[in-house]
């Protein structure tokens, strides 16, 4: 029997919003090699395989990136049936371009399942539509991760033309509310801060674009969830949110 | 028994790409209020459900939505289990948020189910990561059907900053490519058309930035898929695809 690398999302963290594909594909695993913010209630869907962390945390890896591709393929050539599971969508800043790539180069049968990518799947289980009549039409997503590319995307959009969703952006929050704000944006722009989307632990700051770099955000985010991945939302969208209060800083659980 | 609505996204049309929970969504309905691009093979999962079409396609609403909004709030009231399904996801170019606030109103218990949108989902099953490190570290959805939501968005955006991807915009491809053009991005840049992503029909033409408007597209698009959703995506990830070829107007088969 010849191997095989699945490249599969797990969506933003609930086994639920898997999709069948992956759920199956869990299942049949010989080998999982999966990032360190999927959850354990996923991992267990695995049930006969091997399973590793291959690291990977607010952009730090724990093992290097040729790693993983030669743990595939190595596993792949000796026949077994392997799992490369990531948090969100493999194609949303997940590098799953290059394990496809190397896949390719290696000659080993591959298949992408995608998942729901937080950039969106986080929103949604906030309450909060990324497009809406009348209000946005169009929306962009950022990493908050590197200057050097959000910079460029946002720099151009006239104020509240699109939804801005910013992931991996916790620690630059402070920088791209005073981008926004000197380029126009209103200082009242509604904005979202959700983390931990998805599981049990799922919180919402909800506040204006100014109140997003400022110190009171630290306290909500300091219990308990400063290590959760989160997904900044900004737009008039957010106030559709049955959760958006008029009060700066409202934290709401969102707990499945 | 009190009654409820599920909006649920059906992904790109796969059935093996909805969400688990969408599945028992489906498996546990009384009436499934459903959009026309909706495949049959997922419709059937709703097996015990009284199903009704209420249209779209294409922009044209075969239901109004406010009748969509009533029959939704009026079956709830009488106890049934509601899923309004729908392509896609629901907060993306979906009018999900419309309908979350009628219900919200209505005083109608709901929850919504995200779903793949066919922003990514296309890409993605055509082989194309909208991310990848190097060659592009965001991206921007549009919709098609309306200039006036598109030009302010793409007019800001510096020739290949973020990955564009537009749905709803097979008829506007010409404006789209040339407005593009006029604002430096190269003829040269690599397009995908993604035509019926996730059906046992779907079909990816690629070719350059120039040829996406020409008339030699439109043999391609006559053979049969001309009505299936399409979704454009313009960028240099677009040559990480397996499919994508030199050549101008190769047309690839992805059926499952």
């Amino acid at each position: 029997m010849s191997g095989h690398v699945s490249l599969v999302g797990a969506g933003p963290g609930d086994p639920d919003l898997l999709t069948v594909r992956a759920v199956r594909a869990l299942a049949e695993a010989d080998l999982v090699l999966y990032d360190s913010l999927v959850p354990l209630e996923i991992l267990s869907l695995a049930s006969r395989a091997q399973r590793f962390s291959v690291g990977k945390r607010a952009g730090r890896a724990s093992v290097r990136q040729e790693t993983i591709h030669a743990l595939m393929i190595r596993a792949a050539r000796r026949g077994k049936r392997v799992v490369r599971l990531k948090g969100g969508d493999p194609f949303v800043f997940g590098r799953g371009g290059e394990e496809v790539l190397a896949l390719r180069a290696a000659g080993v049968p591959h298949e992408v399942v995608p998942g729901l990518t937080s950039a969106l799947a986080a929103p949604a289980l906030a309450g909060i539509p990324v497009t809406h009549r009348g209000v946005s039409s169009a929306f962009a997503v950022v990493s908050g991760h590197d200057a050097s590319a959000w910079q460029p995307v946002l720099a151009g959009l006239p104020p509240g033309a699109a939804t801005v969703v910013v992931l991996m952006g916790l620690r630059s929050r402070a920088a791209i509310a005073a981008f926004l704000l000197e380029r126009g944006w209103a200082r009242s722009t509604p904005v979202a801060l959700v983390l931990g989307a998805g599981t049990s632990r799922a919180r919402t700051w909800t506040g204006s674009l100014e109140a997003l770099g400022r110190d009171a955000l630290r306290d909500s985010l300091a219990t308990g969830l400063s290590d959760a991945p989160g997904t900044i939302v900004v737009g008039d969208v957010v106030s559709l949110a049955a959760s958006a209060q008029p009060q700066e800083g409202a934290v709401h659980a969102q707990g499945r």
